[in-house]
């Protein structure tokens, strides 16, 4: 790995810092976070638009609006608090989403809301305080359903900002209760009236790191610098609804073990490729699921991930032709309902060098990394130059609720967050834009 | 196969046989039901102690009220209609079940109480007609939650009515959403306040086939001599929620790829056997089923269907470490949560004998007949004589909304059962009796 930070120097003024309140503030606000949505094991079960997503939105509106931010809410409800400065200058976003996955860990994405929110409140603090505002406006961001838990796909809030996914598309996608989005957020008040539109000038977001390098290699800061191609799969084997008892086994369709085959044969696939594949099947749906009745229909979410695109795409070849087979074998139609690939992103390199250097001057153990899973910060590093930071996940056990992230190593990542959006409100708006330049 | 039918011969007396009006009472009675819980293919969507089945019940209680019966609803919500000639002599209980599977057929089950009604109707009216009542008397039963789909296991109200389930495990059993048999029976009125306490003489029961062979021998009745033992199984697999991108694929606990493997393997166990077992998972839950998680949990439904219980031994041997070895290799642990067997049944010889001996007399191609799926009569007949009749299914398509038995095979089949009950009505009192005697 190479930095291409500037060596540290006595002669390189101190970076701006949190002070203990902050750290407080901080500590109070995501304290008040993990008990919405709270699970019984320590987790946190807060499904985007559902109620207890509903009450953590306004507890950050609420946190927002006592601290001057001020809040705007667009149609796909994106939570947008804007710190601004010079209505004539661009805006730096920072933020991560407030949803979660089912019982699931109270870290991925409200660290990085919160964080943000705090970062950006010293920032003014420190501009009122000294009467020096920065050079650009700062804003926080909680994105929309970036689990994708209840709503497929993930990421929606930040694709439909970036201009990636229509918003009409994204109001109708569907729980599996068949409730729509858009729905669900008039039902929690959080569906805006207009799009914000604001001048972007970079987009940061500090999360859990969700994997377990950061931890073995003793690091505090992970700043990645790109993410893996995914190419994600819906899949439907339709058979035919029989009495499991009578029917002769040479005349079932039985959809459900043409699924059985496809999830072993999905596994299979990424291990042909040693460490250089990822594969999943998470999700399941069977009709009927009756005992006494041979599945008429099983539906799969597959994914398959890989930094290597070309490796996808034989890979996606190969498993289509093993659903045919599987298809053939048992007797039951495939249909291949959707098939999207993701590109590999790459993060903006000069906010990944500014980020690297703002941790080696913060005396912080800071890396380079990459990230295998999505984030809203490769949505809009497609649009605008962005940075994804990580800090570090213990065992890096994410999507459950033992995930784990010290507090620690929370307070570090506010430390660096804080300093590197400082030096961005000094040092961004001179080359960077809504233009892309940089 | 053996026939002990008597010859036929033109110096037995005719046999009783419905009138016209007795087809016009039944098709009315059948259209009747078809429209309760009817779906949009023709199929019937009436799941146990569910609104429908309140109201396919309701039609039933007050067609039997209107033709003379008593009606009485035991604790588990079976209903009985009691047509009592003499007060100190048995019944012989004639019934199937209102209940469906979802999306399914409209003559699974309701066929049987449907013709029961009418063919004892009839016995009535021609009983009132002549000053001749038959020697024992008749009562129609429908039994609750035979179908098992809503609440696990199926059976419920035949296993409570001959002791070999409690009463309160059974209104204990919970459906998916958590509500209690007892209380969905509350809920559409039909939780008897008593046990209905009846001497038994005989039970009988006719149902479509759910198989191909009568029709492909062109029979009009099949008497079933026996059934299949079953072995059903509920496993379960525990893995860990993790996250499907990052978590790197050597460290995933994966529940649902090992249910998966068990699926395949549970198919491959049947392969071995030929003709000789069947097998099925009909249902799968899975824990979060989330597009972006590993899989935590799987709880698969396993059914081995045999007429060899040592073949069903064997096969369940090697299943046990299979599962095992399926744990092992995916780093999930597995749980047998039950493991039960449904012994092979022999219905009443002599029962049968007379069935075969009706279906012959009154001209009408009759098999012996053997059944692989599970019937209330099979419960029946480990505390009373008891016998099981089919009519053909075309193509042996069942729990399926294209299930489709002719109105000229319903009738053959009314016509058969009105005979065969009168003649019980003559000739079951006298050797046989609460005492399983024959």
């Amino acid at each position: 790995m190479s930095t291409s930070a500037a060596p540290v120097s006595l002669a390189v003024p101190a970076l701006f810092e949190p002070r203990q309140e902050d750290y407080a503030a901080f500590a109070a606000l995501f304290a008040q976070s993990c008990r919405i949505g709270a699970t019984a094991a320590g987790g946190l079960h807060r499904l985007a638009a559902s109620v207890d997503d509903g009450r953590a939105r306004t507890m950050l509106c609420d946190w927002l609006r006592q601290h001057a931010f001020e809040v705007r809410v667009d149609p796909v409800g994106n939570i947008f608090g804007l710190m601004t400065f010079d209505p004539a200058a661009p805006y730096v976003l920072c933020g991560s989403h407030l949803d979660s996955q089912p019982s699931a860990g109270r870290f991925d994405g409200s660290y990085g809301v919160i964080a943000a929110a705090v970062a950006i409140a010293a920032l003014a603090r420190h501009a009122a305080e000294t009467g020096v505002p920065p050079a650009c406006n700062f804003c926080v961001v909680n994105w929309t359903n970036e689990e994708g838990a209840r709503f497929q796909p993930s990421l929606t809030g930040s694709s439909v900002f970036v201009g990636a996914m229509p918003l009409p598309q994204a109001l109708a996608l569907r729980d599996a209760a068949g409730v729509t989005l858009g729905a669900a957020l008039e039902e929690i008040g959080f569906a805006g009236a207009h799009p914000v539109a604001i001048p972007v000038a970079a987009y940061a977001e500090i999360h859990v790191e969700q994997g377990p390098t950061l931890e073995r290699r003793r690091a505090a800061i992970g700043v990645v610098r790109e993410t893996w191609a995914a190419s994600k799969w819906r899949v439907r084997f339709d058979g035919e609804q029989n009495h499991t008892g009578p029917t002769p086994m040479a005349q079932r369709r039985d959809a459900l073990l043409a699924a059985a085959h496809a999830i072993v044969q999905v596994r299979a696939e990424a291990d042909r490729h040693g460490l250089e594949m990822h594969s999943s099947v998470g999700r399941l749906d069977i009709y009927p699921n009756s005992p006494n009745i041979v599945p008429a229909q099983a539906t799969l979410l597959i994914e398959l991930r890989s930094r290597d695109v070309a490796l996808l795409g034989e890979a996606g070849e190969r498993l289509a032709a093993t659903l045919q087979r599987i298809a053939d074998m048992t007797g039951t139609q495939c249909v291949v309902e959707d098939r999207q690939l993701r590109e590999p992103g790459k993060l903006d390199a000069a906010l990944c060098d500014l980020a690297l250097d703002t941790g080696l001057r913060l005396r912080l153990a800071t890396e380079n990394s990459v990230t295998i899973s999505g984030h809203d910060a490769i949505n809009l590093s497609r649009a605008y130059p962005s940075c994804l930071l990580f800090v570090p996940s213990r065992n890096g056990v994410s999507h459950n609720e033992a995930e784990f992230t010290s507090d620690e190593d929370m307070h570090r990542g506010l430390r660096f967050l804080t300093a590197f959006l400082s030096r961005l409100g000094k040092e961004t708006p001179r080359h960077t834009g809504n233009d892309h330049g940089n």
